[in-house]
C-alpha cells in the first residue's frame, strides 16, 4: 500500500477501505507518511469528503493512535458533555453536580484550556485548594462514593488527532465536515464515555455559520456513534452572544453556583443546563418524556440537592466549599470597573469574540499550556440581548488587576455591545436536538 | 501575506494574483512555505484549476527561480522543439541538421535524460568523441559558424519547478492541465528560446490519455506563451507504438542517419520531421504555405544537405563524422538477437512501454543522472504497426551486452507485439496542430 495512491483515489472520489484509513493514521503516527502527502489527502478530502462508514474508521484510527481511557464498570452508565466552544461556557459545571444529585455517575475528563479563558479544569481551579490531578483509579473510586469526580486529562489521547489538526491549521482544511466529526467523536470516545452529549454550537462567533450546516455535522457525529456502538446525542445551540453573564475564571464557577442555588431560573445557563440534563436521563432510560425530566431537576436544584453536590465534589477533591457562601474566599481582582451605557435602547447583541477577546487582554485565559491563568480577572455582563438599557445604566462589569488592560478590555466590550431602539426579538437558544434513530427490531 | 490564506482562496476557486503567485513561489524557493502547505495548494489547485493568467504568472515565477539562458543576438531567430515524451523519439536529432540546412540557426540546450533510454544528449553521445559540454557562449559562436550546436543543459533552470514537480509525484497531484502547461512552458523560455514547437503525445502510453485533453493541454500552453511574449505552436502526435524503427542510443541516431540520407521517406518519423520543420519556417515567415515549406525540405535531404550540417555539427563538436559512412565505428553490443513471429497476421499495436521496459533492463537507459548508459543497447523493430508478417519473419531484433538481460527484453517485446488476422486502418501521426492565434489590427 502507498499512500500517493490512497491520495489519487481521494482525489476521484472513491471509497477508502478501513485498512487503507488504518494504514493512512498508522503511518501519520510511525512518520512514514509526509506531512505533505496527509496535508493532500486532507485538501482531497475536502473536496470529494468522506462517506459515514470512512469518517467512523478515521474516528477509530485515531482513537487506536493513543491511550483510551478504561473507566472500567462504570462504562456503560456514564454521560460525557461535550461543547464545540463558546465564550462564557458554564453548562459543564452547573452540569456535573445536577446530574450526580438525579442518580447518574458522572467520571468526568476535561483538557485544559486555550484560549480566552481556562477550560472547565482550570475554572473549578479557581475553588481555593480544588485538586484536579486525579489518575483514573481514584477518579473511578470517587465516583463510587460521592457519584461525581472530575480531573485533568493527562493521558495522550488521540494523538493522530493532534497531529493533523496542526496540519489542517496550516493548510485551510479546517472546514471539513467528516474531519471535524471524526477529531470531536475520538476525543469524546477516547474519554472513555459511552454515552455522549455534543453540544454544537452555530452563528457568527461559532465554527458551523449556519444552523443549517450545524445540522448536517451533528446527524454526521450521531452516525459516526452507532456505527462505532456508541450513544451520541446532539444539540444544536445558538452562539451568538456569551453563555450566561460572567465570563472569566471564578467569576463563571460564581455563576454556576447561583444556578445551582436556584438564584438563576431563566435564561441561558438554565435552559441549556436542563436541556443536557434531561437529554442524558433520556438517554440513561430513566424517564420517558423530557417534561417529566426536567420537572425532577428542577425541583432537585429547588430542594438544593444539586448544590449539595456541588459541595460534596468541592470537598472531595480537596476544595474549600465555603466559596458557595461566602465568594469573597474566591481570589479578588485588585479593580472592578463598571461601565455605563451611552445610550438609551434595548441591547441586539453582543460579539461573544470581542468580549473573549477583552477577557484574555485581562488575563484570563493562556496561549500556551504552560502559561498561569488569572482566575479571578473577567467581565460580567450585567445587560444580555433582548434588556432594555437607559444611558448611565451598568451596562458591564471590568474585573482586573491592571488599569492599561482595563482600557483595552473596555475599549472591545463597548465595540462589543449593539445597542438599537427597536425591542428584538428573542430566538430560542436550542435550534435542534439530533439522536441516534431507534435500531429497528428485525 | 500567508501561504494559508492563498490555500483558502484557491480552495474556493478564487483567482491568484500575480504577487501572491510570486509570494508562493518565492516562498517555497526560500523555505518559508511548507512543503505541506504547498502540497494542499497543489491539491486544491487539482480541483479548482487556474486561469490562463495564473497559469503564465505561474509559469514566469518558476522562471525567474533560477537561470535563464541568455542567447544573445540569436534570441529571437532561434526555434526549440520539444517533446512530453516518447519511445524511440529521435525527432530532436533528425530535425536539428534539416533546420540548419534550411537557414534557421538552431543553438539547442538539451537535458539527460531519465528512464528507457538517455535523452538526446545521451545519444548524441553515442558518436564517438562527440562533445555536449559546451557554455553558452562557445554554443552562440559554433551557431554563427555553422549555424547548429547543441550543448547539454547545466544551467539551474527553473529549480521552483523542480522542487513542485518531486511533490506532485508523491502526491497525486501530477494530472492537472495547468500544473503541467507550466512545468513544460516555463523550461523551455528558460532555455532561452523565442519561437518553441511542442510535440504533445496522446494515446495510452503519453501522459494525455485522449486527443481532447492533449488539444486541452496545448491551447493553454499557447495561450501562456502569448501572454509571456513567446510564440508557441504546439503539435498534437498520437503516441500509442515506438516512434520510428529503433530504441536505444546508437541505434536511434542510426536511423536518424538514414532519414537524413534520404532512406526513410515515409513513416512517422519522416512525417513528424518534416512536419515540425515546416512549422519551424512557416512560424519564421520563410515560407507561405506548409506544402511549399515540406518540399522545399524535402530536397534538402534528397540532395545531402542536411546530412551534409549532421556531418558539420559531428566535426565541430569533437565527434568522428565517419559513423555517417560506417555504423561499425559506434559501439557495438555482443549480441544482436533476431527474433521471429510466431504467427501469421498483421500487426495492430507494439506496446511503447513494454519495449521502453525492455530497452531499460538491457541497460539503455538510467535511474539517476550519475548512471552509466550502455549506448550499444537497444530493440530494433523490424515490423511496425499495419505490416504483414509471417510466422518466421524477422519481427524484432534485441541488441544486448547480457544474455539473461536479453530473455527477459524477449519476453516483454514479446507481450508488446499485437498481431491479428485483420489488417488495420492506419491513423495519421499528426491529430492537430494548435497555433497562437493571430493578433488582430486594432
Amino acid at each position: 500500500m502507498r499512500i500517493v495512491d490512497l491520495i489519487e483515489k481521494k482525489k476521484h472520489g472513491k471509497v477508502l477501505s478501513k485498512e487503507e484509513i488504518n494504514f493512512l493514521i498508522n503511518s501519520l503516527m510511525d512518520g512514514s507518511a509526509h506531512d505533505y502527502q496527509i496535508s493532500a489527502w486532507l485538501m482531497s478530502v475536502y473536496f470529494k469528503g468522506l462517506t459515514e462508514e470512512e469518517t467512523a474508521y478515521l474516528t477509530e484510527a485515531m482513537i487506536n493512535s493513543g491511550e483510551v481511557v478504561d473507566l472500567g464498570e462504570l462504562t456503560d452508565s456514564t454521560v460525557d458533555k461535550h461543547s464545540t466552544g463558546g465564550v462564557g461556557d458554564k453548562v459543564t459545571i452547573t452540569l456535573i453536580p445536577l446530574l450526580a444529585a438525579a442518580g447518574v455517575p458522572v467520571a468526568k475528563l476535561s483538557g485544559r484550556g486555550l484560549g480566552h479563558t481556562g477550560g472547565t479544569i482550570d475554572k473549578l481551579e479557581s475553588i481555593p485548594g480544588f485538586n484536579t490531578q486525579l489518575n483514573i483509579q481514584e477518579l473511578i473510586e470517587q465516583v463510587k462514593k460521592i457519584n461525581v469526580a472530575i480531573g485533568a486529562q493527562t493521558q495522550n489521547l488521540t494523538p493522530a488527532d493532534g497531529k493533523l489538526y496542526a496540519l489542517r491549521d496550516v493548510t485551510a482544511t479546517v472546514d471539513s465536515m467528516p474531519l471535524i466529526a471524526s477529531s470531536v467523536v475520538s476525543k469524546k470516545i477516547a474519554s472513555g464515555a459511552k454515552n455522549i452529549i455534543l453540544d454544537v454550537k452555530y452563528g457568527s462567533g461559532a465554527f458551523m455559520k449556519t444552523p443549517e450546516d450545524a445540522v448536517e455535522l451533528s446527524k454526521l457525529m450521531v452516525n459516526i456513534g452507532k456505527i462505532l456502538n456508541k450513544s451520541i446525542t446532539a444539540v444544536i445551540t445558538s452562539m451568538e452572544e456569551p453563555l450566561g453573564r460572567a465570563v472569566g475564571n471564578a467569576l463563571e464557577i460564581i455563576e454556576s453556583i447561583e444556578f445551582l442555588k436556584g438564584n438563576i431560573k431563566t435564561g441561558d445557563v438554565a435552559d441549556l443546563t436542563y436541556s443536557f440534563a434531561s437529554i442524558a436521563l433520556l438517554q440513561l432510560g430513566l424517564f420517558e418524556t423530557q417534561q417529566e425530566a426536567k420537572a425532577h431537576l428542577k425541583e432537585l436544584v429547588e430542594k438544593g440537592k444539586a448544590l449539595e453536590k456541588f459541595r460534596e465534589l468541592i470537598s472531595a477533591q480537596g476544595g474549600n466549599p465555603d466559596v458557595i457562601d461566602n465568594y469573597d474566599l474566591f481570589d479578588l481582582p485588585a479593580y472592578k470597573i463598571e461601565c455605563e451605557s451611552k445610550k438609551n435602547g434595548f441591547v441586539h447583541n453582543i460579539d461573544a469574540y470581542k468580549i473573549a477577546y477583552a477577557c484574555k487582554i485581562l488575563g484570563a485565559g493562556r496561549d500556551r499550556k504552560t502559561d498561569p491563568i488569572d482566575y479571578s480577572v473577567g467581565i460580567y455582563l450585567n445587560k444580555k440581548s433582548g434588556e432594555g438599557v437607559n444611558k448611565g445604566d451598568i451596562l458591564y462589569t471590568i474585573y482586573s488587576n491592571n488599569p492599561d488592560k482595563t482600557k483595552i478590555a473596555q475599549k472591545y466590550c463597548d465595540e462589543a455591545f449593539v445597542i438599537d431602539d427597536s425591542k428584538p426579538t428573542h430566538n430560542s437558544m436550542i435550534y435542534k436536538i439530533v439522536k441516534a434513530e431507534e435500531d429497528e427490531d428485525v
